[in-house]
């Protein structure tokens, strides 16, 4: 299964993966899903925001048991951010008939479109709009960095995007919702454990700081004619640094756009992107405060111009309680595994739909610690622990 | 003749220029360059690396008086560096006709291909391979950024890439160079002259600096873990203009390129191009070490790489010395021009045939003291003193 998925978007210079939302590497990607769907005799469905659905029983009958992730990926990304889930889904669908398990319940596996958000720089667009957090004219205007909208992309790709909107009916046939995931850190490492339940995802949002200075020539304007964006921007990239560090929080400038960035022109524009996140909503607001706050002066006293857009923000988000406890409980009597409950300072479908559905996460121990990189990695036996618990949780929660 | 060549390669967002050497607008710019030519009845040749010729007089005559400078331009680069060269060498002459004078010697009006070295890296790519100071093979290695290579884009304008290479007979030829430019800087703007002789170019070079670090998820790494190359990229731009200032220098960092440069990921690579320049080759030295070691021991506190390539440099250039002071002899005598003498920081076609030919440059002033922008500006009445005096300097040496 795993052998099938490995070679697709997968750029040989990197080494990594380029699997952006509508383009051809996601359609094989979406193609394998529903291979997999029909080999196992699943009912498989597309829904009206092209997330991809296989049902083992009639969905129809409420309250049923969904668990997935998404395939698509952030520039030169891993192998495992989002693809372990969708695998570990079908595996444990397997263990559970390999258990003849006792499955009261319809068992769905999802996969949600453009969760990474690299292509139209909004994550989690499916699940998103299924929830009724996006709306299709906010949708509608999503732009690549080609300039092709988001529509365009879709109809390319042969979804109709006149169909896209909120899909409450859908979600409400939903009793509960598990993801895992390979987890974007090293807590289980340094706890030794194989797998984890999430308790929360910290808040987080991106944040646009336009510096605008003026272009010259980099050989002929004295130092003190210059209004050169570039300086300002450094400071704030190391002010960030140090009001994350202060705070206990994170805080990233890890993409920036320069104008007409010439080796020999001081810039007119320096545009970077802050991404910050945190354990609580008021320690959020104290670093981006403080970024911003740093980032107007010394832009002022270089005579540059600051404009500051919040491009997103999700809130906290604490995991159905009762879910959680339900699994460490699934977990800690079937199995002899520890299961440490751990925050997370990454987005995830499951955040999206934890606003609508009882919903909650599984982490598989990373010995690296690094996501968004093809240095992101699990064991293989902590990938089978991760699938032994997932089949444990969804057969608990069949069961109920 | 501004007229017809003012709306080419002029993008309709910025404003500014995009006259990038072998494309469709350098190619129109070359066109209209012919067709000025030919309007004059001038004789009209392309040398083998693609430099355009216009000779009043036969060159084998030799001893030839030449005039000139380009018509491609940095990105969203301003109207008048190069072009202003251009249009006032054919000015000049037209005014030489009129004045019906005496000129014994052959006189040339030459445009230089891919000045700014905007598309390849490399400025005064088709000076230097006629001077010799760069070979067909490290000319046919040039690519741009979309991995086109310079061979490739000449064949596609349609000259031939083979035929490239030093050109040391048609230099000989040559008995003086003159350049006509607008100013880069506010000298002129300053000292209240409408145009000026320049004395030497200062040495400057580019320097491309490489922070590798580790891409990892912006929300889940600990800042502890982390080694972010953003970080000492930024403390290094902060050096460059400290080495600059404390040196009398300029030092830039005006263009980066990221990877991946994803909003949520921390960078694997960040390469940032420096832009040093200097009085003399001393106060060069001393920037660039001074950059370059703090650079390494930013990158080392951050567990980050560093390799720093030069990629180019041009050493002081001392325009001819007895050319010199022969311009401000006929402009001093023949007019009531002061005519002061400014050293620059910009590298020009000038200071690439300094070495092989007796050249010297005129500059008018520019009231901004702007380049490389749309904001670059020469006013009417000095760019008619730019004229004649370009006029007066290819009588009076061609008289001699």
């Amino acid at each position: 299964m795993w052998a099938e998925l490995l070679p697709i978007g997968r750029s040989s210079a990197s080494g990594g993966y380029r699997r952006y939302a509508w383009t051809g590497a996601d359609t094989e990607c979406r193609a394998w899903f529903r291979a997999q769907a029909e080999a196992r005799g699943l009912r498989y469905e597309v829904d009206r925001n092209g997330n991809q659905w296989a049902w083992l029983g009639d969905p129809e009958a409420g309250d049923a048991v969904v668990t997935g992730s998404h395939l698509d990926s952030v520039p030169d990304g891993g192998a495992f951010d989002g693809p372990l889930g969708i695998v570990s889904s079908f595996a444990a669908l397997d263990e559970l008939r390999a258990r003849e398990a006792d499955v009261g319940k319809p068992l769905g596996i999802v996969n949600f479109g453009d969760e990474e958000g690299a292509r139209f720089g909004l994550a989690c667009v499916g699940s998103r709009l299924a929830a009724g957090q996006l709306t299709p004219e906010q949708a509608h205007r999503l732009t690549d960095a080609d300039g092709i909208t988001l529509p365009r992309a879709m109809e390319a790709a042969g979804h109709d995007p006149e169909a896209i909107g909120p899909d409450p009916g859908r979600l409400a046939r939903i009793g509960a919702f598990v993801e895992l995931h390979v987890e974007q850190g090293r807590a289980l490492d340094l706890s030794g454990d194989a797998v984890g339940v999430a308790s929360a995802i910290w808040p987080h949002g991106r944040w646009r700081f336009d510096f605008r200075g003026e272009a010259n020539h980099a050989g002929t304007t004295r130092l003190a004619d210059r209004r050169d964006p570039m300086l300002p921007y450094a400071e704030t990239v190391l002010a960030a640094r140090r009001e994350a560090r202060l705070a206990g929080a994170v805080a990233t400038f890890g993409k920036i756009a320069v104008e007409p960035n010439g080796v020999n022109a001081i810039p007119s524009l320096v545009r970077g992107w802050l991404d910050s996140r945190a354990p609580d909503q008021d320690t959020l607001d104290t670093v981006v405060n403080g970024v911003e706050q740093a980032a107007r002066e010394y832009a002022a006293a270089h005579g540059v111009d600051l404009g500051v857009v919040r491009e997103s923000f999700t809130p906290v988000v604490e995991f159905d309680h009762a879910l959680r406890d339900e699994l460490a409980r699934i977990l800690g009597s079937d199995t002899d595994l520890k299961v440490p409950v751990l925050g997370t300072g990454a987005g995830h479908d499951a955040g999206i739909l934890s606003g609508t559905v009882p919903t909650a996460m599984l982490f598989v121990r990373n010995p690296t610690g690094v996501s968004h990189s093809p240095a992101e990695f699990a064991a293989e036996d902590d990938c089978v622990a991760g699938v032994l618990a997932l089949a444990d949780v969804l057969e608990g929660l069949a069961r109920r």
